[in-house]
């Protein structure tokens, strides 16, 4: 059984010696000639809220290596029987009894992932859960890393946004942490700072952070910016502790920035990323938004294939 | 045309020499060695409202039968020309214009199932059609008590919860009816009784039923318990007149239950079950969701196959 | 690179030639002799808002043809990314990246489908653009008057109900005017007229138009009424200027007719069409949401195939 449920169930030998590989198969892997690996192999998406980015990168992988998506819902919370009061538990153990190859599970509060898992006989993949995990994501920007800087070690972050609600920032921070010759900087209004967890286990990890009013100040000596967006529901009160400016990423900052150091944002983007920035070499979160994809063919194919 | 509106429709020996040996027949059948008796039919899963549990098993079992869902939708009523005021009888038009072959159908009115039938072209399931049937769902529980129990006959159940609009109570009452030494125990809130539509058709059948007042007088004796939930909305007003306590199934009532007696609940529960009951092999309600599937597969199969 | 995004970017030779000669091959295919022309291809299919007709049918006639929808959102404004605030420039950049062979697209601002093409990689088909055009519907009304009349020249045509919002008679207004004989009738509320765009337009290319009260008065010399149905939300407005009555097409403007005159209707039909017409062989308001389906089959072949 091979849950994927938090970054922190990866170790760094299992990212470079068989998780980077297998996404650069994938990556290389003409979409023509498909392998057919997942052929006869049956997916359920189940989301209890809509994410339509993670919800179509995995059906879309699914469905490119083969195997079938036999049910897609997109907001179980507000449509299913969820929405009747059912514990995941028990929606859990109806959806094995169906007997599914592997099941996508989103869902709105921190940890359900793991209570599925618990149930579960098939594989479950956490896509979300609440403010908590996002792994594949996480996993998504790791690779992006790698990918854009030929290796991991060696990486100095900003990491910039809402960073106390952002599950993306919090599971990337987990996986960063196995890396040496790290650096992080926290960027972030003071209401939405990253939270305690993290910060411990940076410590423990003994990977150097710093939090930084603006990141015009450390963007010259920076290899990642790594931006976020505030939720609009939050938006009201992060405005009182001051301006989204301090973390934004225009013209200026990428004037200040290293030549091979790039931009990455799990998007959707508003005004923290200028659109003027997007035609220069180092935006690189629209090929982040691909490596998605090619991140959960990779996934899937070592679950089930 | 075989239109699956009501379960009126079906005899005792349809039942016996042809459904439930399909259902079997489906259930053996491995996975793996799909035999595609499906290929190249078309299904159109077209729900007024969402029923995730139901909407996921008709679409797994016409995939699991090499068969293709073209189109699925969860919420009609809300987000279609349904919501622009369009009649049910126009709507089948146009969906059969584009040549299915089967349309399974979900609506929010009594009725609307057999009035989708007088217009289609092919053959319509219904996949519940407001407080009226959900005959599928009535399939799948007398097969459960067929298989659980070895047969149908000689059942003594007690149908609990919300019996006067809950629409599973009333579908099972009308197939179960069909079968000899068959006695029911209403067990319901003063506000949710069994309606006098379904006693008379008891009485027609000389199927003896007697109303009890709770659960626990009559536990011993019963074969099978077929609990039900209450409504949310329906809450309220219920509670006013009584306790759910009366029909709950936890270990008192458990241990008060004959050792081959079964559990049945067409799910979600809330507390009307005790998790408690989960681990008993008595609790039949988890085997009952996955018969589901395989009814479903049986019923498109003889349709179709 | 083909995209489909209004119908000006169509002339007569292509509709004749190409596009009417495909639709025939299409419609005269045998739907178990699967070519299976666009096996490998893959649909994204992106709906800002629900529709549920034009969705169903370019969802089947992929899958028709073999291809595969690898995803599907109904309600992307109220669910997914968008809702967050994404532009559609970012939205179908992200699309783009996943490597799909089309992009099926709703959205509900005028000018968003151009928007899109600008910057997309995969053909972009605009399944409808707020009040602007729904090009698709438009060649499904345009080949529909062919096949139904075995020519487009020399028809007068009374184009009636919403004319101001209503995209699928603007669409058809140009459409219809690259073909000679043409004469338009208007009839409509006075808050619902014609908008001068489309009027400018016939009057450059030479199309007689003419604004009338009633459709009764010009009932007995036209070649096809074309209905439309009165948006709920506006009809409240509406009402204040006039009764439905005088766009209403029932028994009584039925015997006005001409016996080879046709009754088109894009439907969801509400009191504009009486059901009385449904059984009369002009009433080609259901051929016509057939037609939908194959015109959709052939413009994905010949943009794919």
């Amino acid at each position: 059984m091979n849950h994927i449920i938090e970054t922190q169930q990866f170790n760094r030998e299992w990212l470079e010696n068989e998780f980077f590989p297998e996404v650069i198969k994938m990556k290389q892997r003409p979409k023509e000639n498909s392998l057919n690996s997942l052929a006869g192999k049956e997916m359920i998406s189940f989301f209890y809220e809509p994410s339509t980015r993670t919800r179509l990168s995995f059906e879309l992988a699914m469905k490119r290596l083969g195997g079938q998506v036999v049910f897609s819902t997109e907001n179980a919370k507000e449509f299913s029987s969820v929405a009747k009061g059912e514990i995941i538990e028990d929606t859990v153990r109806v959806l094995c009894g169906y007997g599914p190859d592997v099941i996508v599970l989103r869902t709105d509060q921190a940890g359900m992932a793991q209570r599925a898992a618990d149930f579960s006989t098939v594989p479950i993949i956490n896509a979300g859960d609440g403010d908590h995990q996002h792994p594949t994501q996480a996993l998504t920007d790791i690779y992006t890393i790698y990918s854009e800087r030929g290796r991991v070690d060696d990486t100095v972050i900003a990491m910039c946004g809402d960073l106390s609600r952002g599950r993306t920032v919090r599971s990337l921070a987990y996986l960063i942490s196995k890396f040496s010759g790290i650096k992080i900087y926290f960027i972030s209004p003071e209401a939405a700072r990253m939270r305690d967890d993290i910060k411990e286990h940076l410590k423990e990890n003994k990977i150097p952070f710093e939090e930084v009013a603006d990141l015009r100040e450390i963007a010259s000596g920076v290899d990642v910016i790594y931006d976020t967006r505030i939720q609009e529901e939050r938006g009201a009160l992060l405005m009182k502790y001051g301006k989204t400016a301090f973390w934004t990423v225009n013209q200026e900052v990428m004037k200040m920035m290293k030549e091979d150091a790039i931009v990455m944002h799990p998007l959707p983007r508003l005004e923290e990323i200028s659109p003027e920035v997007d035609d220069d070499a180092r935006a690189a979160y629209f090929r982040q938004a691909t490596n998605g994809l090619y991140v959960r063919m990779a996934l899937l194919n070592m679950i089930l294939g």
